[in-house]
């Protein structure tokens, strides 16, 4: 039986297990990060957030003594990026006195990362470059059809625009062209609320319906400007609220820096022990 | 914003957030249960387990010295008893050092329950009467019609023998007899495997399938030896494995006393933040 420190954090109830590995010296193996987000069985999450010194990650070759966000699935694959987990992330650093100041830079595998601390408590994070298709496709969710924008934010996004997302019955997953997103889709159902303002539901691909998607809540808000204009776009998700800035590049359709800016919690800190005796 | 201790544990999957109140001063309200259980912004558990002396329980007129398990459901309400809640219970007591010996009495609303430690880590629960009623009546699932034998263990089940349980879609909920079970009923589907061992699934009332159900494996138990005879019973549940014995009363189909046994784990201890900020 081993016993390990962990926190546990939500950035719109999207949420993280925190594991504190200062010296990279307990490199969770898969079944650690599949017992550690159990939620029935270990302490639960959408994720495992790794804190390691960026030294410790032989693919980094950037400053080594910054801190490096290890990303795990729930099922122990490793992943890049996650915007509500990196903004979670920062959270952790500053309440365990880790990092201070206003900015706070934090190495991911897609790269570095500069976080910053808002007034409100909000956290701002640089979501990277976002490239929306203006040659729509379609989905047909429950045999409805419905007309979707592409967008790419690092992973793959269809965003629907509908008349109102609550009725909308996402048990079953939305079927899209094999053709068109070979590697699957996430799926967002967007409600137009008012300029500036649309409120969203998404199916992840691989999970089903989620309370929030930070890649998501950025394709919804690149489409929504092609759409409506506007570079400034706040987004109801089921888990809370999340506010887009867009910031254009040189080429028509390209968005050079998305900007996301919402809370993070850290609510629990204790001990697990890894290996149950059941 | 308060902080609290708290633990979380599990007996076959059904996992409980665990507060000590030794000296019944923090009787949480409602929106406190609420917070505590909620898997992504709290601890997570489908119920929360409160540690107390039966003392400060007002309605309990029995020694008042020994511990009371105030059960809460995950939406807050008060539950008088729950089987895999009360072998957790059991569990926290040993490993804090408070409750000795190979057997513990623990205050509920149903009455005294005496947990029993066995030599493997196991743990034994009377979990009282139950009764089998020899007429049976009609469960509904997916449009198919199922036999089902109503069995009372406190609260109201209905058990349907299946060839296999497995292919199983019980993402809806069984279809039965309002006037049979006006306060509606928890369905299991049984499957026999050998000769006093069965494998389950449960639709619990209100709730949807989950990985075990004590008061269903009861059920079950008492079904199966109305079937095929035999008072020991290896009922297996997604969650895990319990066994049933079964200790007749002096009325037919009346069982004075079933006890139930089967593994708890305590597998997290921390303080949780009850007010966020999110």
């Amino acid at each position: 039986m081993r016993s390990w420190n962990v926190a546990k954090g939500h950035g719109t109830e999207n949420d993280f297990v925190i594991v504190l590995d200062r010296h990279g010296m307990m490199n969770p193996t898969q079944e650690d990060v599949r017992h550690l987000c159990d939620r029935r069985t270990g302490v639960g999450g959408d994720g495992l957030l790794r804190v390691t010194k960026a030294s410790a990650i032989p693919e980094w070759d950037g400053d080594g003594h910054i801190w490096f966000m290890d990303y795990r699935n729930a099922d122990g694959s490793v992943s890049e990026m996650c915007g509500n987990g990196v903004r979670v992330f920062a959270k952790y650093l500053v309440e365990e006195g880790l990092a201070h100041g206003a900015s706070i830079e934090v190495g991911t595998r897609a790269g570095l990362r500069v976080v910053t601390q808002e007034r409100d408590g909000q956290l701002r994070v640089d979501m990277g470059r976002v490239l929306v298709d203006s040659e729509t496709t379609r989905v047909e969710l429950n045999g409805e059809r419905f007309e979707a924008t592409p967008a790419d934010v690092g992973n793959p996004h269809a965003v629907c625009f509908v008349e109102a997302v609550a009725p909308l019955d996402l048990t079953r997953a939305p079927e899209f062209s094999g053709e068109r997103f070979p590697e699957g889709v996430n799926v967002e159902f967007v409600e137009f609320v008012a300029p500036g303002h649309v409120r969203m539901r998404v199916f992840e691909r691989g999970v089903g319906e989620t309370r929030s998607c930070g890649t998501g809540t950025v394709a919804v808000a690149a489409a929504a400007q092609a759409r409506w204009g506007g570079d400034q776009w706040r987004v109801d998700v089921p888990g809370g609220t999340l506010h887009i800035e867009l910031h254009p590049g040189a080429d028509s359709g390209r968005i050079d820096t998305a900007y996301m800016t919402g809370p993070a919690v850290v609510q629990l800190r204790g001990e697990v022990q890894v290996s149950g005796d059941d």
